[in-house]
Protein backbone atom coordinates (compact mmCIF):
# COMPACT_ATOMS: atom_id res chain seq x y z
CA UNK A 1 0.00 0.00 0.00
CA UNK A 2 1.15 3.49 -1.04
CA UNK A 3 1.23 6.34 1.40
CA UNK A 4 -1.18 8.63 1.59
CA UNK A 5 -0.64 12.24 0.87
CA UNK A 6 -3.17 15.12 2.21
CA UNK A 7 -3.38 18.61 0.84
CA UNK A 8 -5.68 20.73 3.06
CA UNK A 9 -6.19 21.11 6.53
CA UNK A 10 -9.54 19.39 7.01
CA UNK A 11 -8.21 16.13 5.33
CA UNK A 12 -5.49 16.29 7.42
CA UNK A 13 -7.63 16.64 10.34
CA UNK A 14 -9.55 13.88 9.35
CA UNK A 15 -6.85 11.30 8.73
CA UNK A 16 -5.29 12.32 12.67
CA UNK A 17 -8.51 12.12 14.35
CA UNK A 18 -8.90 8.72 13.10
CA UNK A 19 -5.32 8.12 14.51
CA UNK A 20 -6.59 9.97 17.96
CA UNK A 21 -10.09 8.31 17.96
CA UNK A 22 -8.06 5.06 18.07
CA UNK A 23 -5.19 6.39 20.89
CA UNK A 24 -2.60 6.05 18.41
CA UNK A 25 0.18 8.70 19.52
CA UNK A 26 1.08 11.23 16.32
CA UNK A 27 4.78 12.29 15.60
CA UNK A 28 4.65 15.38 13.08
CA UNK A 29 7.93 15.73 11.38
CA UNK A 30 7.58 19.43 9.29
CA UNK A 31 9.97 19.71 6.10
CA UNK A 32 10.36 21.85 2.64
CA UNK A 33 10.79 19.20 1.44
CA UNK A 34 14.34 18.07 -0.28
CA UNK A 35 14.34 15.40 2.05
CA UNK A 36 18.05 14.35 2.88
CA UNK A 37 19.05 11.76 5.22
CA UNK A 38 19.03 14.48 7.70
CA UNK A 39 15.20 14.56 7.39
CA UNK A 40 15.01 11.10 7.43
CA UNK A 41 17.10 10.84 10.74
CA UNK A 42 13.97 12.48 11.89
CA UNK A 43 11.49 10.06 10.72
CA UNK A 44 13.11 7.56 12.23
CA UNK A 45 13.16 9.11 15.36
CA UNK A 46 9.24 9.78 14.94
CA UNK A 47 8.63 6.54 14.28
CA UNK A 48 10.39 5.24 17.43
CA UNK A 49 8.44 7.58 19.57
CA UNK A 50 5.25 8.04 18.24
CA UNK A 51 2.56 5.76 16.62
CA UNK A 52 2.29 7.35 13.40
CA UNK A 53 3.99 9.64 11.64
CA UNK A 54 2.93 12.40 9.56
CA UNK A 55 5.83 14.27 7.72
CA UNK A 56 5.22 17.50 5.90
CA UNK A 57 6.35 19.29 2.77
CA UNK A 58 5.82 22.80 2.69
CA UNK A 59 8.09 25.26 1.13
CA UNK A 60 6.99 28.42 2.94
CA UNK A 61 7.22 31.43 1.44
CA UNK A 62 6.56 33.36 4.48
CA UNK A 63 10.47 32.82 5.72
CA UNK A 64 12.41 33.94 2.37
CA UNK A 65 13.35 37.44 2.07
CA UNK A 66 12.36 39.28 -1.40
CA UNK A 67 16.10 38.53 -2.29
CA UNK A 68 16.22 35.08 -1.21
CA UNK A 69 16.13 31.50 -3.02
CA UNK A 70 11.87 30.81 -2.66
CA UNK A 71 11.92 29.99 -6.41
CA UNK A 72 15.27 28.52 -6.87
CA UNK A 73 14.61 26.24 -3.70
CA UNK A 74 15.14 22.34 -4.87
CA UNK A 75 11.77 20.74 -5.02
CA UNK A 76 10.69 16.82 -5.90
CA UNK A 77 7.49 15.79 -4.37
CA UNK A 78 7.50 12.85 -6.41
CA UNK A 79 10.79 12.20 -4.64
CA UNK A 80 10.34 13.41 -1.39
CA UNK A 81 6.79 10.99 -1.18
CA UNK A 82 8.65 7.61 -1.90
CA UNK A 83 11.55 8.56 0.65
CA UNK A 84 8.90 8.97 3.13
CA UNK A 85 7.15 5.90 1.89
CA UNK A 86 10.23 3.53 2.22
CA UNK A 87 11.46 5.24 5.57
CA UNK A 88 7.55 4.06 6.99
CA UNK A 89 6.02 7.38 7.43
CA UNK A 90 2.83 6.74 7.61
CA UNK A 91 1.23 10.48 5.85
CA UNK A 92 2.47 12.99 3.86
CA UNK A 93 0.47 16.58 4.51
CA UNK A 94 1.55 18.62 1.15
CA UNK A 95 -0.53 21.88 1.38
CA UNK A 96 -0.70 24.17 -1.09
CA UNK A 97 0.31 28.30 -0.62
CA UNK A 98 -3.23 29.16 -1.06
CA UNK A 99 -4.38 26.45 1.94
CA UNK A 100 -1.28 27.84 3.76
CA UNK A 101 -2.61 31.34 3.09
CA UNK A 102 -5.66 31.90 2.00
CA UNK A 103 -6.84 35.35 0.98
CA UNK A 104 -7.04 37.79 3.94
CA UNK A 105 -4.26 36.30 5.30
CA UNK A 106 -2.98 38.35 8.10
CA UNK A 107 -1.74 37.25 11.79
CA UNK A 108 2.02 36.92 12.50
CA UNK A 109 3.78 34.91 15.59
CA UNK A 110 7.15 36.88 16.11
CA UNK A 111 9.45 35.56 18.90
CA UNK A 112 11.38 38.93 19.61
CA UNK A 113 14.69 38.80 21.52
CA UNK A 114 15.78 34.75 19.85
CA UNK A 115 14.17 35.95 16.81
CA UNK A 116 15.90 39.03 16.15
CA UNK A 117 19.71 38.11 16.42
CA UNK A 118 22.02 36.03 14.00
CA UNK A 119 20.08 34.83 11.33
CA UNK A 120 16.82 36.96 12.23
CA UNK A 121 19.69 39.60 11.88
CA UNK A 122 21.03 38.47 8.25
CA UNK A 123 17.31 37.42 7.21
CA UNK A 124 15.01 40.15 8.42
CA UNK A 125 11.44 38.42 8.79
CA UNK A 126 13.27 34.88 8.37
CA UNK A 127 11.82 33.88 11.71
CA UNK A 128 8.41 35.24 12.05
CA UNK A 129 7.97 33.48 8.83
CA UNK A 130 9.13 30.09 10.24
CA UNK A 131 7.50 31.04 13.44
CA UNK A 132 4.14 31.60 11.79
CA UNK A 133 4.34 28.70 9.67
CA UNK A 134 5.25 25.97 12.65
CA UNK A 135 2.42 27.23 15.36
CA UNK A 136 0.09 26.64 12.02
CA UNK A 137 1.43 23.26 11.20
CA UNK A 138 1.21 22.66 14.86
CA UNK A 139 -2.31 23.75 16.02
CA UNK A 140 -3.08 21.84 12.45
CA UNK A 141 -2.54 18.68 13.64
CA UNK A 142 -1.73 18.72 17.57
CA UNK A 143 0.75 16.01 17.65
CA UNK A 144 2.22 14.65 21.00
CA UNK A 145 5.58 15.49 19.79
CA UNK A 146 6.99 17.33 16.33
CA UNK A 147 10.81 16.93 15.65
CA UNK A 148 13.30 19.27 14.41
CA UNK A 149 17.26 19.15 13.71
CA UNK A 150 19.68 20.83 15.67
CA UNK A 151 21.04 22.01 12.13
CA UNK A 152 19.07 24.87 12.67
CA UNK A 153 19.55 25.13 16.13
CA UNK A 154 18.42 28.99 16.53
CA UNK A 155 14.87 27.84 14.89
CA UNK A 156 15.00 25.11 17.14
CA UNK A 157 14.87 27.35 19.70
CA UNK A 158 12.78 30.00 18.49
CA UNK A 159 10.17 27.17 18.48
CA UNK A 160 10.95 25.96 21.39
CA UNK A 161 10.13 29.15 22.94
CA UNK A 162 6.85 30.02 20.84
CA UNK A 163 5.53 26.65 21.89
CA UNK A 164 5.68 27.46 25.67
CA UNK A 165 4.40 30.94 25.31
CA UNK A 166 1.40 29.97 23.42
CA UNK A 167 0.57 26.92 25.17
CA UNK A 168 0.76 24.40 22.21
CA UNK A 169 0.36 20.89 23.68
CA UNK A 170 2.93 19.62 21.95
CA UNK A 171 6.30 18.36 22.67
CA UNK A 172 9.15 19.15 20.66
CA UNK A 173 12.01 17.10 20.28
CA UNK A 174 15.89 18.28 18.43
CA UNK A 175 17.28 15.85 16.64
CA UNK A 176 21.17 15.47 16.46
CA UNK A 177 22.35 16.79 12.76
CA UNK A 178 23.46 14.38 10.28
CA UNK A 179 27.08 14.92 8.40
CA UNK A 180 28.14 13.40 5.88
CA UNK A 181 31.82 11.72 6.14
CA UNK A 182 33.74 14.66 5.95
CA UNK A 183 31.69 16.81 8.04
CA UNK A 184 29.64 19.12 6.12
CA UNK A 185 26.05 18.78 7.66
CA UNK A 186 23.27 17.64 5.78
CA UNK A 187 21.47 20.56 4.06
CA UNK A 188 19.23 20.86 1.33
CA UNK A 189 21.20 24.28 -0.26
CA UNK A 190 24.07 22.31 -0.72
CA UNK A 191 22.56 21.16 -3.88
CA UNK A 192 23.77 24.85 -5.30
CA UNK A 193 27.32 23.99 -4.56
CA UNK A 194 29.26 23.13 -7.57
CA UNK A 195 32.01 20.21 -7.38
CA UNK A 196 34.58 22.59 -6.18
CA UNK A 197 33.03 24.35 -3.73
CA UNK A 198 31.51 20.76 -2.22
CA UNK A 199 35.20 20.07 -1.93
CA UNK A 200 35.74 23.61 0.32
CA UNK A 201 32.54 23.19 2.08
CA UNK A 202 33.49 20.77 5.32
CA UNK A 203 35.97 23.87 6.40
CA UNK A 204 32.36 25.21 8.07
CA UNK A 205 32.50 22.45 10.21
CA UNK A 206 36.10 22.39 10.68
CA UNK A 207 36.21 26.10 11.47
CA UNK A 208 33.32 26.07 14.52
CA UNK A 209 34.87 22.72 15.36
CA UNK A 210 37.93 23.98 16.13
CA UNK A 211 36.46 26.89 17.60
CA UNK A 212 34.77 24.81 20.38
CA UNK A 213 37.77 22.52 21.17
CA UNK A 214 40.08 25.88 21.21
CA UNK A 215 37.68 27.50 23.74
CA UNK A 216 37.29 24.55 25.30
CA UNK A 217 41.12 24.51 26.27
CA UNK A 218 40.90 27.86 27.57
CA UNK A 219 41.17 30.50 24.78
CA UNK A 220 39.32 33.54 24.25
CA UNK A 221 36.39 33.25 22.77
CA UNK A 222 36.99 36.81 20.10
CA UNK A 223 40.34 35.23 19.34
CA UNK A 224 38.81 31.82 18.57
CA UNK A 225 35.79 33.19 16.36
CA UNK A 226 38.27 35.96 14.29
CA UNK A 227 41.13 33.02 13.71
CA UNK A 228 37.52 31.02 12.23
CA UNK A 229 36.38 33.46 10.12
CA UNK A 230 39.58 34.10 8.82
CA UNK A 231 39.71 29.98 8.39
CA UNK A 232 36.64 30.09 6.14
CA UNK A 233 37.54 33.15 3.62
CA UNK A 234 40.70 31.36 2.82
CA UNK A 235 38.66 28.12 2.47
CA UNK A 236 36.93 29.84 -0.70
CA UNK A 237 33.78 31.33 1.51
CA UNK A 238 33.26 34.89 0.16
CA UNK A 239 31.28 36.09 3.45
CA UNK A 240 31.00 34.94 6.82
CA UNK A 241 28.03 36.53 8.23
CA UNK A 242 28.74 35.13 11.82
CA UNK A 243 30.93 32.63 13.81
CA UNK A 244 29.96 33.34 17.30
CA UNK A 245 29.95 31.62 20.73
CA UNK A 246 26.06 31.82 22.38
CA UNK A 247 24.75 30.80 25.29
CA UNK A 248 23.28 26.88 24.73
CA UNK A 249 19.85 28.24 25.60
CA UNK A 250 19.30 31.83 25.41
CA UNK A 251 21.92 32.44 22.11
CA UNK A 252 23.20 35.51 24.28
CA UNK A 253 27.23 36.19 23.78
CA UNK A 254 29.21 34.01 26.11
CA UNK A 255 32.68 34.69 27.06
CA UNK A 256 34.02 31.28 28.06
CA UNK A 257 32.53 27.81 28.29
CA UNK A 258 31.55 27.72 31.86
CA UNK A 259 28.16 27.07 31.06
CA UNK A 260 26.56 24.94 28.07
CA UNK A 261 27.59 27.26 25.04
CA UNK A 262 27.04 26.59 20.96
CA UNK A 263 29.08 27.93 18.58
CA UNK A 264 27.07 28.79 15.58
CA UNK A 265 28.21 30.15 11.92
CA UNK A 266 26.79 31.17 9.18
CA UNK A 267 28.67 31.61 5.60
CA UNK A 268 28.38 32.04 1.82
CA UNK A 269 30.15 29.42 -0.28
CA UNK A 270 28.85 30.28 -3.97
CA UNK A 271 25.20 30.32 -4.80
CA UNK A 272 24.82 29.09 -1.01
CA UNK A 273 24.68 30.07 2.62
CA UNK A 274 25.80 27.62 4.48
CA UNK A 275 24.98 27.39 8.20
CA UNK A 276 25.99 25.22 11.51
CA UNK A 277 26.79 24.97 14.88
CA UNK A 278 28.41 22.47 17.17
CA UNK A 279 28.07 22.21 21.03
CA UNK A 280 30.90 23.13 23.20
CA UNK B 1 -21.88 22.94 45.57
CA UNK B 2 -20.19 25.90 44.71
CA UNK B 3 -18.83 26.63 41.10
CA UNK B 4 -14.93 25.54 40.45
CA UNK B 5 -12.02 27.90 40.29
CA UNK B 6 -8.76 26.79 38.47
CA UNK B 7 -5.58 28.60 38.56
CA UNK B 8 -3.06 26.68 36.24
CA UNK B 9 -3.21 25.93 32.68
CA UNK B 10 -2.40 22.21 33.69
CA UNK B 11 -5.21 22.54 36.36
CA UNK B 12 -7.29 23.16 33.24
CA UNK B 13 -6.60 21.02 31.09
CA UNK B 14 -7.14 18.30 33.46
CA UNK B 15 -10.87 19.63 34.20
CA UNK B 16 -11.91 19.97 30.41
CA UNK B 17 -9.65 17.10 29.17
CA UNK B 18 -12.81 15.45 31.85
CA UNK B 19 -15.68 16.98 30.23
CA UNK B 20 -14.34 16.23 26.74
CA UNK B 21 -13.49 12.53 27.36
CA UNK B 22 -17.25 12.44 28.45
CA UNK B 23 -18.21 14.05 25.20
CA UNK B 24 -19.47 17.92 26.65
CA UNK B 25 -18.81 20.57 24.33
CA UNK B 26 -16.96 23.07 25.72
CA UNK B 27 -17.95 26.85 25.52
CA UNK B 28 -15.31 29.48 26.78
CA UNK B 29 -16.01 33.01 27.81
CA UNK B 30 -12.80 35.00 28.24
CA UNK B 31 -13.04 38.20 30.48
CA UNK B 32 -11.04 40.82 32.51
CA UNK B 33 -13.29 40.57 35.18
CA UNK B 34 -15.54 43.35 36.45
CA UNK B 35 -18.36 41.15 35.04
CA UNK B 36 -21.43 42.83 34.11
CA UNK B 37 -24.61 41.81 32.40
CA UNK B 38 -22.67 42.16 28.80
CA UNK B 39 -20.03 39.08 30.50
CA UNK B 40 -22.90 37.42 31.81
CA UNK B 41 -24.93 37.20 28.50
CA UNK B 42 -22.19 35.78 27.11
CA UNK B 43 -21.90 33.09 29.52
CA UNK B 44 -26.26 32.83 28.94
CA UNK B 45 -25.44 32.13 25.48
CA UNK B 46 -22.48 29.69 25.66
CA UNK B 47 -24.62 27.33 28.39
CA UNK B 48 -27.34 27.46 25.54
CA UNK B 49 -25.28 26.47 22.94
CA UNK B 50 -22.47 24.15 24.73
CA UNK B 51 -22.53 21.37 27.42
CA UNK B 52 -20.25 23.26 29.47
CA UNK B 53 -19.17 26.55 29.75
CA UNK B 54 -15.95 28.02 31.01
CA UNK B 55 -15.32 31.49 32.25
CA UNK B 56 -11.57 32.89 32.33
CA UNK B 57 -10.81 35.80 34.61
CA UNK B 58 -7.65 37.04 33.80
CA UNK B 59 -6.94 41.36 33.34
CA UNK B 60 -4.12 40.79 30.71
CA UNK B 61 -0.94 43.22 31.47
CA UNK B 62 -0.25 42.66 27.76
CA UNK B 63 -2.67 44.89 26.35
CA UNK B 64 -2.71 48.23 28.42
CA UNK B 65 -0.44 50.50 27.50
CA UNK B 66 2.32 52.59 29.44
CA UNK B 67 -0.23 55.29 30.42
CA UNK B 68 -3.46 53.34 30.62
CA UNK B 69 -5.11 51.92 33.17
CA UNK B 70 -4.11 48.54 34.36
CA UNK B 71 -3.54 48.83 38.09
CA UNK B 72 -6.53 51.23 38.48
CA UNK B 73 -8.70 48.54 36.50
CA UNK B 74 -11.39 47.63 38.40
CA UNK B 75 -10.85 43.95 39.78
CA UNK B 76 -13.33 41.90 41.98
CA UNK B 77 -12.37 38.50 41.87
CA UNK B 78 -15.46 37.16 44.57
CA UNK B 79 -17.62 39.41 43.21
CA UNK B 80 -17.13 37.94 39.57
CA UNK B 81 -16.84 34.07 40.80
CA UNK B 82 -20.19 34.91 42.60
CA UNK B 83 -21.80 36.14 39.27
CA UNK B 84 -20.72 33.18 37.17
CA UNK B 85 -21.93 30.63 39.46
CA UNK B 86 -25.55 32.24 39.76
CA UNK B 87 -25.38 32.45 35.95
CA UNK B 88 -24.98 28.66 35.57
CA UNK B 89 -21.36 28.95 34.45
CA UNK B 90 -19.39 25.61 34.89
CA UNK B 91 -15.62 26.14 35.86
CA UNK B 92 -13.80 29.80 36.19
CA UNK B 93 -10.06 29.80 35.14
CA UNK B 94 -8.63 32.90 37.21
CA UNK B 95 -4.96 32.67 35.85
CA UNK B 96 -1.57 34.86 37.34
CA UNK B 97 0.01 36.47 35.41
CA UNK B 98 3.35 34.34 36.11
CA UNK B 99 1.35 31.78 34.97
CA UNK B 100 0.29 33.15 31.61
CA UNK B 101 3.60 35.00 31.08
CA UNK B 102 6.49 32.91 33.26
CA UNK B 103 9.55 33.76 33.07
CA UNK B 104 11.53 34.17 29.53
CA UNK B 105 7.88 34.75 27.67
CA UNK B 106 8.78 36.31 24.23
CA UNK B 107 5.73 35.18 21.92
CA UNK B 108 3.70 38.27 20.02
CA UNK B 109 0.66 37.63 17.96
CA UNK B 110 0.05 40.59 15.89
CA UNK B 111 -2.53 40.89 12.77
CA UNK B 112 -1.59 43.77 10.63
CA UNK B 113 -3.91 45.53 9.13
CA UNK B 114 -7.11 44.93 11.14
CA UNK B 115 -5.04 45.80 14.25
CA UNK B 116 -3.37 48.38 13.25
CA UNK B 117 -5.93 50.85 12.73
CA UNK B 118 -8.82 52.71 15.13
CA UNK B 119 -8.11 51.47 18.41
CA UNK B 120 -4.27 49.50 17.70
CA UNK B 121 -3.38 53.15 16.48
CA UNK B 122 -4.84 54.93 19.37
CA UNK B 123 -3.73 52.47 21.49
CA UNK B 124 -0.30 50.91 20.23
CA UNK B 125 0.65 48.05 21.13
CA UNK B 126 -3.02 46.65 22.48
CA UNK B 127 -4.26 44.40 19.93
CA UNK B 128 -0.79 42.85 19.84
CA UNK B 129 -1.68 41.95 23.72
CA UNK B 130 -5.28 41.12 23.00
CA UNK B 131 -4.09 38.72 19.74
CA UNK B 132 -1.79 36.76 22.01
CA UNK B 133 -3.47 36.68 25.35
CA UNK B 134 -6.93 34.92 23.50
CA UNK B 135 -4.34 32.45 21.04
CA UNK B 136 -3.20 31.16 24.28
CA UNK B 137 -6.65 31.02 25.89
CA UNK B 138 -7.85 29.35 22.76
CA UNK B 139 -5.19 27.17 22.46
CA UNK B 140 -5.21 26.55 26.54
CA UNK B 141 -8.84 25.67 26.66
CA UNK B 142 -9.57 24.20 23.57
CA UNK B 143 -12.96 24.58 23.53
CA UNK B 144 -15.48 24.37 20.70
CA UNK B 145 -16.87 27.41 20.66
CA UNK B 146 -15.83 30.92 22.59
CA UNK B 147 -18.20 33.98 23.05
CA UNK B 148 -17.06 37.68 22.36
CA UNK B 149 -18.85 40.89 22.63
CA UNK B 150 -20.02 42.96 19.37
CA UNK B 151 -19.39 46.25 21.72
CA UNK B 152 -15.42 45.18 21.00
CA UNK B 153 -16.10 44.68 17.58
CA UNK B 154 -12.78 45.28 15.88
CA UNK B 155 -11.17 43.20 18.65
CA UNK B 156 -13.77 40.45 17.47
CA UNK B 157 -12.81 40.90 14.07
CA UNK B 158 -8.76 40.44 15.16
CA UNK B 159 -9.62 37.46 17.00
CA UNK B 160 -11.78 35.93 14.05
CA UNK B 161 -8.66 36.83 11.71
CA UNK B 162 -6.48 34.88 14.15
CA UNK B 163 -8.37 32.07 14.66
CA UNK B 164 -8.85 31.35 10.89
CA UNK B 165 -5.00 32.33 10.16
CA UNK B 166 -3.77 29.85 12.83
CA UNK B 167 -6.15 27.31 12.66
CA UNK B 168 -7.03 27.27 15.62
CA UNK B 169 -9.98 24.46 15.72
CA UNK B 170 -12.28 27.15 17.60
CA UNK B 171 -15.95 28.44 16.09
CA UNK B 172 -15.96 32.69 16.72
CA UNK B 173 -19.38 33.47 18.11
CA UNK B 174 -19.94 37.33 18.64
CA UNK B 175 -22.93 38.53 20.74
CA UNK B 176 -25.29 41.49 20.80
CA UNK B 177 -23.88 44.45 22.86
CA UNK B 178 -25.96 44.70 25.85
CA UNK B 179 -27.00 48.44 26.89
CA UNK B 180 -28.54 50.21 29.56
CA UNK B 181 -32.24 51.91 28.90
CA UNK B 182 -30.42 54.85 28.48
CA UNK B 183 -28.32 53.53 25.52
CA UNK B 184 -25.24 53.50 27.05
CA UNK B 185 -23.23 50.13 26.26
CA UNK B 186 -22.09 48.21 28.95
CA UNK B 187 -18.89 48.40 29.89
CA UNK B 188 -16.23 47.83 33.16
CA UNK B 189 -14.75 50.57 32.67
CA UNK B 190 -18.46 52.77 33.07
CA UNK B 191 -17.25 52.68 36.80
CA UNK B 192 -15.08 55.37 36.30
CA UNK B 193 -17.72 57.81 35.41
CA UNK B 194 -18.51 60.48 37.44
CA UNK B 195 -22.54 60.87 38.41
CA UNK B 196 -22.94 63.80 36.20
CA UNK B 197 -20.48 62.15 33.39
CA UNK B 198 -22.76 59.34 33.64
CA UNK B 199 -25.75 61.17 32.47
CA UNK B 200 -24.08 62.68 29.56
CA UNK B 201 -22.25 59.16 28.61
CA UNK B 202 -25.26 58.05 26.31
CA UNK B 203 -24.46 60.32 23.69
CA UNK B 204 -22.15 58.17 22.33
CA UNK B 205 -24.50 55.64 21.49
CA UNK B 206 -27.38 58.97 20.06
CA UNK B 207 -24.13 60.26 18.02
CA UNK B 208 -23.29 57.06 16.56
CA UNK B 209 -26.76 55.34 15.98
CA UNK B 210 -27.68 59.22 14.36
CA UNK B 211 -25.10 58.40 12.27
CA UNK B 212 -25.98 55.19 10.98
CA UNK B 213 -29.43 56.72 10.49
CA UNK B 214 -28.52 59.65 8.56
CA UNK B 215 -25.93 57.58 6.09
CA UNK B 216 -28.63 55.01 6.16
CA UNK B 217 -30.80 57.99 4.44
CA UNK B 218 -28.27 59.01 1.88
CA UNK B 219 -26.26 61.58 4.28
CA UNK B 220 -22.72 62.33 3.69
CA UNK B 221 -20.44 59.82 5.29
CA UNK B 222 -18.02 62.49 6.54
CA UNK B 223 -20.43 65.31 7.18
CA UNK B 224 -21.89 62.58 9.69
CA UNK B 225 -19.11 62.03 11.04
CA UNK B 226 -18.30 65.87 11.78
CA UNK B 227 -21.68 66.17 12.97
CA UNK B 228 -21.32 63.30 15.61
CA UNK B 229 -17.85 65.00 16.77
CA UNK B 230 -19.34 67.89 17.44
CA UNK B 231 -21.98 66.32 19.30
CA UNK B 232 -19.74 64.90 21.72
CA UNK B 233 -17.91 67.18 22.20
CA UNK B 234 -20.47 69.82 23.31
CA UNK B 235 -22.12 67.11 25.38
CA UNK B 236 -18.97 67.15 27.74
CA UNK B 237 -16.91 64.75 25.67
CA UNK B 238 -13.21 66.15 26.50
CA UNK B 239 -11.80 64.23 23.16
CA UNK B 240 -13.35 62.34 20.17
CA UNK B 241 -10.23 59.80 18.86
CA UNK B 242 -12.73 59.10 15.88
CA UNK B 243 -16.08 58.55 14.44
CA UNK B 244 -15.96 56.56 11.48
CA UNK B 245 -18.13 54.04 9.37
CA UNK B 246 -16.16 51.10 8.10
CA UNK B 247 -16.72 48.19 6.21
CA UNK B 248 -18.12 45.78 8.56
CA UNK B 249 -15.16 43.06 7.80
CA UNK B 250 -12.41 45.01 6.39
CA UNK B 251 -12.75 48.14 8.78
CA UNK B 252 -11.69 49.92 5.71
CA UNK B 253 -13.12 53.12 5.19
CA UNK B 254 -16.46 53.50 3.25
CA UNK B 255 -18.26 56.45 1.60
CA UNK B 256 -21.56 54.90 1.34
CA UNK B 257 -23.75 52.21 3.00
CA UNK B 258 -23.88 49.96 -0.22
CA UNK B 259 -21.91 46.71 1.70
CA UNK B 260 -22.48 45.93 5.39
CA UNK B 261 -20.66 48.65 7.34
CA UNK B 262 -20.61 49.91 11.32
CA UNK B 263 -20.00 53.23 12.93
CA UNK B 264 -17.36 52.99 15.27
CA UNK B 265 -16.52 55.65 17.50
CA UNK B 266 -13.89 56.33 20.83
CA UNK B 267 -14.30 59.11 23.31
CA UNK B 268 -12.71 60.39 26.50
CA UNK B 269 -15.57 61.31 28.98
CA UNK B 270 -14.02 62.14 31.91
CA UNK B 271 -11.35 59.48 33.41
CA UNK B 272 -12.98 56.82 30.78
CA UNK B 273 -12.60 56.15 27.24
CA UNK B 274 -15.39 54.80 26.05
CA UNK B 275 -15.73 52.88 22.77
CA UNK B 276 -18.94 51.59 21.07
CA UNK B 277 -20.30 50.91 17.39
CA UNK B 278 -23.41 50.08 16.05
CA UNK B 279 -24.08 48.22 12.61
CA UNK B 280 -25.42 50.79 9.51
Amino acid sequence: MSIEIVRTVADLRVRLGDWKCSARTIGLVPTMGSLHDGHLSLVRRSLAATGRTCLTLFVNPGQFGAGEDLAAYPRDEAADVALAEAEGAHLVFAPTADDMYPEGFATQVAVPGLGDMLEGEHRPGFFIGVATVVAKLLVQALPECAFFGDKDYQQLLVIRRLVIDLDIPVAIEGCPIVREPDGLALASRNAYLTADERRRAPALYQAISGVAKDITGGADVARACAGATKALLEAGFSAVDYVTVRDAETLKPVSDASRPARVLAAAQLGKARLIDNVAV
